[in-house]
């Protein structure tokens, strides 16, 4: 087998077969497979697509190229949540508490921020002494113990996927269905999941910019699920504002605590509810959606919920006393409102801008090796369709450094669409695909 | 300037300007683009396409990557043919001294064989003592002299094609209109020529298989050669079997004495006639198609255009006996028939595989760096359309190996078709663009 002749074949529209897959990725993994020769493909991939077939294919050669977790001893049903990654996403802080109290096994292996979306890591870091390096049999034993357990990708997981999505990220070829999903699935079904549900966002702040592009690679998800034997569902969901008002990290585990308190913005709450009834009904612990938000209302108003969250925090070595006392986390000196510029009703929010605003205060980063600065960030109080005054707040920027606040109002204030027509609020969930 | 950013418009359809283009191929050759995202761009090029002004402007950014021969001192048309390569095509070493001696510079700068097909410069290695590697002064020296002066490709010619070939040949993207049109046109621009005639070939032994593919080719040459400001044609002419009957270094330089001395095989002798037309008509020393074909007769007829052959070879210091003496050229031990299966008419014939089985004898190498064995090669006795009966002679090999003869007995074989139906022989000259 040649790599030429694969590249060829899928240059002209070919299906590639499962053994070439399989030689492709083994021999780019092991370096007998060159970069260029690599970067060819994937773009041969983007412009030509992939197949079904080819996209499960790829996806378990990724996922065998490293450690898979095997839960399949365990009885309860395992169920993790995926998001594509937004702006003032926090809901895996609230899901997993919930979903663990409800009896389910969550098994959580999550990301870092890059860009202008935040990463679960980099929020959990935010958790004096919080330990998201646990060994996958820490992560075992503390999934058995709480229900639960978060924990950051280790290098035994898809090592396959780690230099694929390195090269795409320099030749133009991450924004591809195919790929993005073998990507994500590689990934989560290393956890040992026996189901998944993700959270597609299409709009301004998501990586998905129309909703044809969320509900093909929705669909592409759950196929590969399905292909593995997986229960899965998706729901595409509104990015074209912050989802919540908190973009940052304490800010957000903060609005996720409160969430767990039954307190807090209206459409976070709603996102996480819907969120944890598919869990649910996916992991057979509700009939259905309905029974699913129930059973949420429930957890959270008994309390069992913010116990849960308690349990997990202690069982990670972090101090759980910051669910009741919020000065425990980072936080920031300043804060500052920054003022509508002129009067009228929110027409849209670029919310990418917004998360780089965040990110530019020092609550993301540019680079991977980048430190972060878990206490400041933002709250996005105006929202789509709001009738705002000139001089009302749209946003408070919370900040350690007095020089980069400049920067960051002007970001804010070029996000804000402001004009005469009155808007009506983007629904928040667009689609649910089973 | 961001190469990820050029390669996402690529991507995606657009069209990239010409001072994107000059950082691509500067910033490439210095090292600062990668070999993973030239890959890339490269693939989303094949796919994509290139515009008439992308083209031109690849070409020219390539060309002035290396040193151009400025002869714009000499009043004479400087004018070249192109072969996009094929089997038994040794044309160039009868029109270098036909069109010299009509009184044009050919100034021409060729490339070795590589994998079926054979180089200019292999063959003219044939004869004792010529030397291909002149300077470029020599270069210079030898064209004014003579009026002709072939030799290789140097290090200061178009070292960006030279990169970018490479490249291109390990990740799929070698049969690609606008790329083959610029490698091509950077490296014949340079020889500072005032005209160009391309031999577009197509058929089982060319790398275009379509003529479609070949007018597209031959359409973008001369675009480019009408951007730059040069006098252009092409001719698309048919590889479906090999050109005359001589396939091998030694054994191609006798078939061109002979055409010199007006003597061989009929299509060959047309297509260098037609060939040489056309340069003349290009040259302005010919007026239409009609006279250029009779200046070269006159040329063969008269004994002009073989003593301009001794000339030339005399002034690269070849050893000029060999246009009397075939002895002086390197031999082949032995000979071989290959006979014929079956009796029936030759329906068709795999030319490439034509190819191959001379390489495999020793005429050919399968990497640049391989030696080659300037005596042997085939005489492909049998064209399409022949009534061959079963044991009749199909070509003759000629060898210096006796292990390598079976497996080229079995290559010929398979390439030629013989079937019950009479068939008419492929036209050679397909069309003519100018």
């Amino acid at each position: 087998m040649r790599a030429v002749d694969i590249i060829a074949r899928k240059r002209d529209g070919g299906e590639l077969s499962r053994s070439e897959i399989g030689f492709v990725v083994r021999a780019y993994t092991s370096g007998e497979i060159a970069d260029y020769q690599m970067a060819a493909l994937l773009m041969a991939i983007y412009l030509r697509g992939m197949s079904k077939e080819e996209t499960l294919a790829l996806t378990e050669e990724m996922l065998y190229s490293g450690v898979v977790v095997d839960f399949s001893d365990l009885e309860r049903p395992r169920i993790d949540k995926h998001s594509t990654g937004g702006v003032g996403d926090k809901t895996s802080l609230v899901l997993a508490p919930v979903v663990a109290a409800a009896g389910l096994f969550v098994p959580m292996i999550s990301g870092r921020g890059l860009a202008h979306s935040g990463g679960t890591l980099d929020k959990l870091e935010s958790i004096p002494g919080f330990r998201i390096n646990l060994s996958l049999d820490e992560f075992r034993s503390t999934l058995v113990k709480t229900g639960a357990a978060l924990i950051g990708q280790t290098a035994e997981i898809a090592p396959a996927d780690k230099k694929l999505y390195a090269l795409r990220d320099v030749t133009g070829t991450v924004a591809c269905a195919p790929l993005m999903a073998a990507s994500i699935m590689s990934k989560k079904m290393a956890e040992g999941i026996t189901g998944l549900v993700s959270d597609v966002k299409v709009g301004s702040g998501a990586f998905m910019k129309s909703e044809d592009e969320a509900r093909a690679l929705a669909q592409v998800l759950i196929d590969i699920a399905h292909g593995m034997g997986k229960d899965a569902s998706a729901l595409i969901t509104d990015m074209n504002q912050p989802l919540g008002r908190a973009v940052g990290n304490s800010l957000e585990v903060i609005e996720a605590f409160d969430a767990l308190k039954g307190i807090g913005p209206a459409d976070f709450i709603e996102l996480c509810r819907e969120l944890a009834a598919e869990m649910l009904v996916i992991g057979r612990a509700a009939d259905d959606v309905p029974s699913g938000r129930l059973v949420y209302d429930k957890l959270i108003a008994s309390g069992a919920a913010l116990e849960k969250m308690r349990e997990i925090i202690e069982a990670q070595s972090g101090d759980p006393r910051v669910l009741d006392d919020y000065g425990l986390l980072p936080g920031a000196a300043h804060q500052r409102a920054v003022p509508a510029l002129a009067a009228g009703y929110v027409q849209s929010i670029d919310t990418e801008a917004i998360g780089h605003a965040s990110m530019l205060l020092g609550a993301g980063r540019s680079r991977l090796d980048t430190p972060i600065d878990h206490g400041v960030g933002l709250s996005a109080e105006s929202r789509i369709g709001d009738n705002v005054e000139q001089g009302s707040t749209l946003a408070t920027l919370h900040f350690n450094d007095e020089a980069l606040v400049e920067e960051a109002t002007l970001l804010v204030n070029r996000a804000y669409d402001i004009g005469p027509e009155p808007v009506e609020p983007p629904a928040l969930i667009k689609a649910v695909l089973r």
